[in-house]
């Protein structure tokens, strides 16, 4: 066990959290990776939510609530990792679960939806009935009145190739995704550079408190939006906090 | 199979041996982990063994040289990674090899010693019938005539809490770590910032070349060695890095 004292025990307990899914056969192995990787990025910005990904957070609440078919992608490390909290989004705003691995298989597909009924979801597109074009076809596979369908999806986590894919369909793809290099972060409508344990409690607050508004007001808060500038401010976060990484801890003045 | 013409061969190769780790029960799940955070800072750093790097590699040779009793620490990546390569330096510096883990189970110390006996390693330290002082007890555990007494110890990949804990024992302690903001990185004594796959073949290159030179000139080599300062290049490495990166694929002009 991690002792409580560690002084990195919520990285090293969502590490835990990824390893027991893949025990579980809910996360594949190459998920853990991913999460190395995530982890490292997630490093770089400081281990909170930064000014930017709040700002995204808050966008991404409020499309989903102006959606008219939203619909929320689950893949193994997002079961995995904020399993209630992926639920509980999807009751604020209004929109199904949907499982969408990029290495599926139809028994991760069902221990994942079974994983999500046992926390509680009700609401969940189960079927595999059609295709996202230009994608091969085992990891196109999509529910027809699901995420086929969308006009906004929320994909935590998602392959650079998808959410073009996703993007050109002509749909409102909102990502997370901890480098605001990647593919994914570049070509999503809105791309919230945090880590998912925070992303996603974030979006559900921002949702409770904006589903009062009229879509009016809801339409104003999104206009304008511009992601390059959401990605360009994250990168300057990351090399501000290198920055002062680089000063506080070995106490030398910062290179220009 | 991934072709050799694949542009990210050696990285993807890299990462098969790590799974094939997990497979033989050598490498811990969390060992995938640490893959993938090391992938991204490698990224970071160019995939290369930068100037900074090579210099530390250089004073880790002549460290290894110079101890009354060096001794390698070998851990479940490293056994999955780099076996044939840290026995053959093992042998060039005569330093037993000791397995050390973070996630110790006793079927896990056996199967590694077994894998680099049968790759012809002979020198290994294998009692585990002494504690590291201020750790707790699994984590602490080290061979009495191996870790315990040892002057210098190379731990590739190694925790903060236990990189520290030796540095309070006396002991030169050189880490190898893609991270160089990471408590292992700041607390050792010499730091190399590289992936162990180029990292424990360039000390045995440096060991060879130094192994004809006296104790004095050895001495020489390692005097007024400054590891902030190598830490300090590799993080403005890095930096360049990012910028060039960030630049290449946004488009947009460097944020000053």
């Amino acid at each position: 066990m991690i002792p409580k004292s560690h002084p990195r025990y919520l990285s090293l307990m969502t590490r835990e959290l990824i390893v027991e899914g893949v025990r579980n056969g809910i996360t594949s192995t190459q998920g853990l990776i991913a999460q190395g990787r995530g982890e490292a990025f997630d490093y770089l910005i400081g281990e909170k939510s930064t000014d930017s990904a709040l700002a995204a957070e808050k966008i991404a609440a409020a499309q989903l609530l102006l959606a008219k078919r939203p619909v929320i992608s689950v893949n193994g490390n997002v079961a995995a990792l904020v399993p209630a909290e992926i639920i509980k989004l999807g009751e604020i705003v209004n929109a199904p679960l949907e499982v969408n691995l990029f290495h599926r298989t139809e028994d991760r597909v069902d221990k994942i939806i079974k994983h999500l009924h046992s926390l509680g979801a009700r609401n969940l597109c189960v079927k595999s009935d059609a295709l996202i074009p230009g994608i091969d076809h085992e990891r196109a596979k999509v529910d027809s009145d699901g995420i086929l369908r969308a006009d906004v999806v929320l994909v935590p986590l998602e392959d650079g190739d998808r959410c073009k894919a996703l993007v050109d369909m002509g749909k409102t793809v909102i990502a997370i995704d901890l480098n605001p290099l990647s593919r994914t972060a570049q070509c999503a409508t809105v791309t919230i550079v945090d880590n998912i344990i925070r992303a996603v409690p974030n979006i559900s607050k921002f949702a409770g408190e904006l589903k009062g508004l009229r879509k009016e007001e809801l339409r104003k808060t999104v206009r304008g939006y511009d992601n390059k500038e959401t990605l360009c401010n994250a990168i300057y976060e990351i090399k501000m906090n290198f920055e002062s990484f680089s000063c506080q801890s070995l106490y030398i003045p910062p290179i220009i």
